[in-house]
């Protein structure tokens, strides 16, 4: 795959369609604005898919992009490694928080594996695009080879293509892999001005003892490698995770087929800073399910001027912030397309 | 129908089966904690229904609550009181926002008049439960009689049994009337600690000289009237609406049914408030769809110790709040309902 060709599909949003939508809005029969956040991303979506209103976003889909994380064996969280296949399986078997609110809110969950450490075998169902079983430490030093992360943005950019062939209006990022929140967290940091410790979080639950010293771990690895926000592609391979380069490549294959994206925590944000880097106009087709309680995300969504659908305290990832957003993002688009105007209706005006 | 007789059959929560639903949230495959709000609200619903996992809150309704207010003569808003009326044949029409977001969420939308000024003539569907057309100035004397407010919150009680006996497992609440924020404002003040510019927004989109002068008229109200938070049923008469007293009857049917509410914006906050200072254990069964923009909404929901599930800069009313939050609060039970647990999925638990 050329990812030049990638990032040069990715236009920016229509200024006639958002300009249109923008003024329906303040026809239809309600105050002007009063809708808030739920008007600006129907005028977004407009712009997105050049027409007022938007077509509907769906039927949608989740892709679990699954990954395993060499700093593992760094002590930064207290779940074992074999939690990530484990969990792979219960996605499968439909048993996770993710399969139970896509389940609700009627999207598709597909889970594929980008690097997951250890073999796909019995695990019925998983779409298996292994780049390599799980990346190397990056204490010690690159996590991947710029060669995988490429590879890696293939996988995520192909299954958002096969997604959307399939019929699917709005995918969803999702997410799994211990020690993921690592790996965000040091792209966070590698990519914006945040210190590790403003961007570190608690990720699955740990002691301040981890917490202390996953701070440490990102600290060493930031001056190892010193990311340069001017070479995200250096910056993934160097303390990205698999997962993080499959949604780099989701995020833009998307973006340029301009079908909006529903990010959910804190790997998403982070994926979504690199794509960002690569290709500005990436941002037009983002849509911020949640924000995270994991203190990456917030600066992340500061970084992109993304302003977040829910505020749940959530921290769970998988997919479940941006499931859980998906009705929200569908009414907007429903409001647009379907109250009626000030005129149609014969609703006075204000003064 | 006999006021106390609705406040009595309202309980606490069920101790046992917060603690059992607690523990089980404990149990699912996740990170404990880890969906924040998400788990709260599933455990208070467990709660008010009596047992692990509750049943889930659908089918829903949407009862939206018909009022004109005196104080319009007061110049607090630039809309005509006949919009009031004319919102009301844009519901019955299906084409106004709170019918576009129940529409996507599946939720039923029914629209009662408790107080509007005009007739109801010609305005089919509309389920006609007028106790008078309209309340008085609460500039000049209070809004309504206490029987007025104890006949319009039996209206509400009423329409709440209806709904319960139709088979809705989730009632949200709903609100049309011109002028409404002035009177929500009011009793927020009246009932809490707050003063009156502390909790008056600019409604449905005011100048500041109407701004000015609107918090003007709630001060002077309130000076006249020195509404008692010990007597919530003299502070509806003196300062509240039809629409408010109907809300008060709804939620506290709805609490003693053991049914959950979403409740809206600032209109439905500034009734829970009074059905909280009847009956504090009503706080059980309710669950606060989002925070309006309106300041009077958030100082109400801290007063009742409500978080919110939505917070989008909204600031419309309908139930518009309330109807985007129901697949959230959906999600919430699914979660607790369909997860399943370590030992059932065979994931490792962390160290």
């Amino acid at each position: 795959m050329d990812l030049q060709r990638l990032i040069d599909r990715i236009q920016p949003l229509d200024p006639d369609a958002l300009r249109a939508a923008r003024e329906h809005q303040d026809k239809l029969t309600k105050p002007r604005g009063s809708l808030g956040l739920l008007e600006d991303v129907s005028v977004q979506l407009a712009g997105l898919a050049g027409r007022t209103p938007p077509p509907a976003p769906s039927p949608a889909a989740v892709a679990v992009f699954v990954g395993d994380h060499g700093v593992h064996a760094q002590g930064v969280t207290p779940w074992p490694q074999e939690v990530t296949a484990q969990m792979v399986a219960n996605f499968l078997a439909g048993g996770a928080v993710v399969n139970a609110i896509a389940g609700q809110v009627g999207a598709q969950v597909v889970v594929v594996d980008v690097g997951m450490a250890t073999p796909t075998t019995g695990l019925n169902g998983l779409v298996d695009r292994k780049v390599r079983p799980g990346t190397a430490d990056m204490t010690l030093g690159p996590a991947m080879t710029r060669d995988e992360v490429e590879q890696a943005i293939e996988v995520g950019a192909n299954v958002a293509y096969e997604l959307i062939d399939a019929g699917h209006r709005c995918l969803l990022t999702g997410d799994m892999g211990v020690a993921n929140t690592t790996a965000s967290a040091a792209l966070v940091a590698g990519l914006t001005a945040a210190s590790p410790a403003e961007v570190t979080g608690h990720g699955a639950g740990i002691d301040t003892g981890t917490y202390v010293r996953k701070v440490a771990v990102i600290r060493h690895a930031l001056e190892l490698h010193r990311p340069n926000p001017a070479d995200p592609i250096g910056a993934l391979a160097a303390v990205g995770g698999l997962e993080h380069a499959a949604l780099v490549g989701f995020l833009l294959a998307a973006a340029g087929a301009r079908i909006p994206v529903l990010l959910d925590g804190v790997i998403a944000c982070s994926a979504a800073l690199v794509a960002h880097a690569l290709a500005p106009n990436v941002r037009g087709a983002l849509v911020a399910g949640h924000v995270s309680v994991e203190p990456g995300a917030a600066r992340a969504l500061d970084a992109l001027q993304l302003e977040p659908l829910l505020r749940m305290r959530m921290r769970l990832g998988e997919g479940s912030g941006a499931a859980l957003a998906l009705p929200v993002l569908q009414a907007a688009v429903a409001v647009l397309a379907q109250v009626a105007t000030f005129d149609g209706a014969g609703v006075t005006d204000k003064h």
